[in-house]
């Protein structure tokens, strides 16, 4: 991914769009060497529709089909349209609560990530946060990683830790996760655009430029 | 386990004893709240065992029985009645390689503590240090749990973190982790038998005395 231009960012979510608020917010920054192409929801109404928009970022909501967890095959071929048509390098999941599968993933080869909210593999899947607390780990966080075909298995870009506390709820646990998740997704993505991290197999390493 | 007098530790270990000895050292500070009973090997021979003599602890060997990975009957009996002779209130598990399961449980109801190089549930089982880096995490750790039925399951009672480096290779991880536990047992330890650290059901919190 080294490249002179910025690296052109297509973002998917469908919730608040709070880690996409926070990219916005570093692209905006001088030298940041990404930027947001366009922002996709599968939930019209969504927050991060609006968000994108008051930033003056592209924008679009594309239906998922006829699958509650998954896009169907005309989804994901009009999801892929719309990415490839906005000249996007690299797909950022922010909130996007449907599984990516083969077609989305062959057209992105290693070019899809995510973040997850728990230590990755600990707690994959739904509300990672409340499978901590629940577990009663003292430790938890998130996890950039590559989408690959199983959920939340793919390779790890990056992690960052929070600390339980001994009086936290699943409210106030998730709030801080999603602090360090807002700091370390606009970070990995950096390091993805300028080219000084690189995956070989499931291994990641930062490399000196 | 609040006390006035000392909380009587029973250690059991198979290696080289490096836990035990960061408990011996601790136990030795004025004013620590526990104080090793007896150690007791499965293997002839084991480090720990010298290490406990040289500090004058009681060390024993007791064989293990017919099986592999865990003690048998006859074994678990034995290894019952010396930590009874010895008065031991809390079993210390410090590189035991062999799974305490029924009579062994109900000897110590909530009273047997294992230490395991990763941070759980992510990675239990043999070699954790070396599964979290082949996995690829960025993060990983120890944590101190309460022995249960299962491997590794027991409810969480401390964790520390422990980053991987770049350079890092199985053995120069481990030795970060053991590093990181022979700080965390002893902490651990302490916790319990100043009666600042409880357990309720899956989850463990601090107390202000």
């Amino acid at each position: 991914m080294e490249q002179t231009s910025k690296l052109r960012l297509g973002i998917l979510g469908s919730g608040k769009g709070s880690n996409m608020a926070a990219i916005a917010d570093a692209c905006a920054v001088a030298g940041y060497p990404a930027e947001i192409a366009v922002v996709v929801s599968d939930v019209p109404g969504a927050g991060i529709l609006d968000k994108a928009r008051e930033r003056g970022i592209r924008a679009e909501v594309l239906p998922p089909g006829r699958f509650r967890t998954k896009l169907d095959d005309a989804a994901e071929r009009a999801y892929i349209g719309a990415l490839q048509e906005a000249r996007v390098d690299l797909v950022v999941l922010a909130g996007f609560m449907r599984i990516l599968k083969g077609d989305f993933l062959l057209a992105y080869p290693e070019r899809v990530i995510n973040i997850h909210p728990s230590l990755l593999p600990s707690f994959p899947g739904l509300e990672a946060w409340r499978q901590a607390l629940d577990y009663g780990v003292k430790v938890t966080g998130c996890t950039v990683h590559l989408v690959d075909q199983g959920v939340d298995t793919g390779p790890i870009l990056a992690q960052a830790t929070v600390r339980i506390l001994e009086d936290d709820t699943a409210e106030s646990l998730h709030e801080r996760i999603q602090q360090a998740e807002r700091v370390l997704y606009p970070q990995t993505i950096e390091s993805l655009a300028r080219g000084t991290l690189k995956v070989a197999g499931r291994k990641s390493r930062i490399i000196a430029r």
